[in-house]
């Protein structure tokens, strides 16, 4: 954002680092961190910091610094929102009565591909300003609304052009096989192979997805069909990651193992194979319980089976207007607390280093260590678990991108 | 806050005016509110507006102008928080050994008698701005953490000063038999002849307490404890509300009802004859699905008997650090409609004309109507809806305070 980025040094302050090992969160008292050029060249005891010559310092008087948040599943770039059909499903009114009105996926299609990509950003900037607000310095976006390959760019552009728009840093990712478009109604294999054949590559050409995500479920995509994408998306040197065992238990941690995904999304449903095949692969569980609620799922995440089988677990928003208008990081981590049972240190890490690991840069961001980027959320708060036990409230007092404040 | 509050027009503005009638939360089109000496004159369609000479005329683009909403239920002044509490639960501590940590209640009551007013109310302050940020106007605050007569007047003294420090109206309500204080353990008849004879008459001729409330629980005081605490109080002229069949049905909500209460609160489990008293009684149902949430209950309050006995229904955030750290009256209205199936037209009344039903206040607030205070919240949004379905989201575009901005 600025042409120079001031050596800063942070002094006073209680680190969460979120550096693996046996001190949980990497807590560090009497804790002080250096950046230089954007990067953190220190984080650690004041004592053990040497000579570094700051041209700034900052006092954080006592406060706790944890890494920037990440949100590492969304669907932020979307246009209008579903309130209405809200208001009808409380007023009992059923699935068919509301595709009637105009309501479901196809409403948010059709708003898509109306909107231009000035309506879309403009839209968007209020949801990404409430994630900056509670300290997000990483968020990432999926297509997926468009379903033809002019508005599938449109999406991914407006994505990209958010991060000129604030001090964030944005990840993209193609989900073209979200849905299938209404001109494919009858032909689900012509559109699967027009992801595969025409818009994925015209996508990577463009350099305009940094992962390809796919919706597998009964609902939407089958192994098959997800097998076709993924295929192509790693043959164009595209990492995936899957929308998996949501609904149901349909085989998707496995699917997203064998290719090597990110992240399985969602799995709800997996099962202790699924599970397995995950760890195997390195594979990050991404849940998402803004969606189990809104949605009023019941089969929670099996949380233990994924701690036993040593399968890193991350956290996000799903931010969407359909199944998760969700957008509070601080409240995803109470619900993934309440709702799933995760630790007050696996909800912390799920929103930092985990969530950077799904994203596949936790060798650049998602813990406070030299190197990355100075990507730093600072909490007026005694202790971290307070991050996790509040319930709309937002205790951010500084948030830095980059160094920059 | 101000010595003379110009007056104003608040005009190109969609309301909802939660006038209670055939048209769903009073909406009007083209609309416009006047406001003289703090008071509504005139709220209605733009062409009814006759002669009004204002000092200040505000466009407000179109926006949705809602009353200013009313939190009905809140401990807000408390000290410390319990999110250590919160992460040993999470790790499978029991009770006994949160309790052998220093948790639970006993921990609260310790930090707010050590804590002084001045810190009482620096704590305080960020979550009633929190409230405040979301277009709050009036808050209702209880005691029941001093338990004494000294400390409950400090909570009480402490309520008040909030409402000279920010512009909102305080409502307080004195909950000495919250529960029985360590001093009185072996005596729980002894601390309610306490609460009975000494701390009520007190705290009434302070003018201390709007209304007294009691918590009627297998945990906390019995029905012939609580007959005795509102015997005395309504024998002073004070109006009372009750915590009421939160955990079992304890026959709370006709017991409420029995008394004339304002408000029977929680009542999750209370029955359809507890339910066709508070009918009968006036007796307004003040659900709290936060603390609902926040400790994994399942009985659901039975909204379609309050429905169809005609109980008026208002929900709160029931702020407390124990079982409802909740400082955003807009989660929980989504928490009303997703967890306990109320309609976005309940939802939006709930914060509004039935809280102030519930403050006993309905003729002051609630409703966007002449002669009463100008608190008014103006929204960025398309739909009330919006203000339901969105989760951790604010659209609050002003705020207006007894006329002033
Ligand atoms: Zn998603
Ligand atoms: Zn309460």
């Amino acid at each position: 954002m600025t042409a120079h980025t001031p050596s800063r040094l942070w002094r006073n302050a209680r680190l969460a680092t979120m550096v693996a090992g046996t001190n949980p969160l990497g807590r560090i008292e009497d804790g002080v961190v250096a950046a230089r050029d954007g990067h953190i060249v220190y984080a650690g005891p004041a004592a053990g910091l040497g000579a570094f010559d700051a041209e700034e310092t900052i006092d954080c008087g006592g406060r706790w610094i944890t890494p920037g948040l990440i949100d590492c599943h969304t669907h932020l770039v979307h246009a209008g929102n579903r309130a209405r059909e809200f208001e009808m499903r409380l007023k009992g009114a059923s699935y068919e009565e509301i595709a009637k009105a105009g309501g479901g996926i196809i409403s948010s299609l059709r708003a898509f591909r109306a909107a231009d990509e000035a309506a879309l950003i403009a839209e968007t900037l209020p949801r990404l300003d409430a994630l900056i607000a509670e300290g997000v310095t990483t968020v990432e976006i999926k297509s997926g609304y468009g379903l033809d390959l002019s508005n599938e760019i449109k999406a991914l552009r407006a994505a990209r052009r958010l991060a000129e728009k604030r001090p964030v840093s944005v990840t993209t990712s193609f989900l073209g096989a979200h849905a299938v478009p209404p001109e494919f109604k009858d032909d689900r294999a012509g559109y699967v192979a027009h992801v595969v054949e025409d818009m994925l590559s015209e996508i990577a050409r463009l350099g305009l997805a940094d992962a390809v995500d796919a919706f597998h479920e009964t609902i939407a995509f089958s192994a098959e069909e997800v097998d076709r994408v993924f295929t192509r998306a790693r043959a164009l040197g595209l990492p995936v990651k899957l929308h998996a065992d949501q609904l149901h238990d349909n085989g998707g941690a496995a699917l997203a193992a064998r290719h090597g995904a990110l992240s399985a999304d969602h799995i709800e449903h997996a099962s202790a194979d699924g599970i397995a095949a995950m760890a195997a692969a390195g594979t990050v569980a991404v849940l998402l319980p803004g969606a189990f609620y809104f949605i009023h799922e019941t089969k929670k995440p099996a949380v233990d089976d994924m701690r036993k089988a040593g399968v890193p677990i991350a956290i996000a928003t799903d931010n969407n207007p359909g199944t998760s208008p969700l957008t509070s990081l601080l409240l995803t981590m109470n619900m993934a607390a309440t709702l799933f049972g995760l630790s007050v240190d696996e909800c912390l890490t799920g929103v930092t280093r985990e969530a950077a690991r799904a994203l596949g840069r936790l060798g650049e961001i998602g813990t406070l260590e030299p190197g990355k980027w100075a990507d730093l959320a600072i909490w007026d708060i005694e202790e971290p678990a307070e991050l996790v036990y509040r319930i709309g409230f937002n205790p951010l007092h500084g948030r830095v991108w980059r160094g920059n404040i």
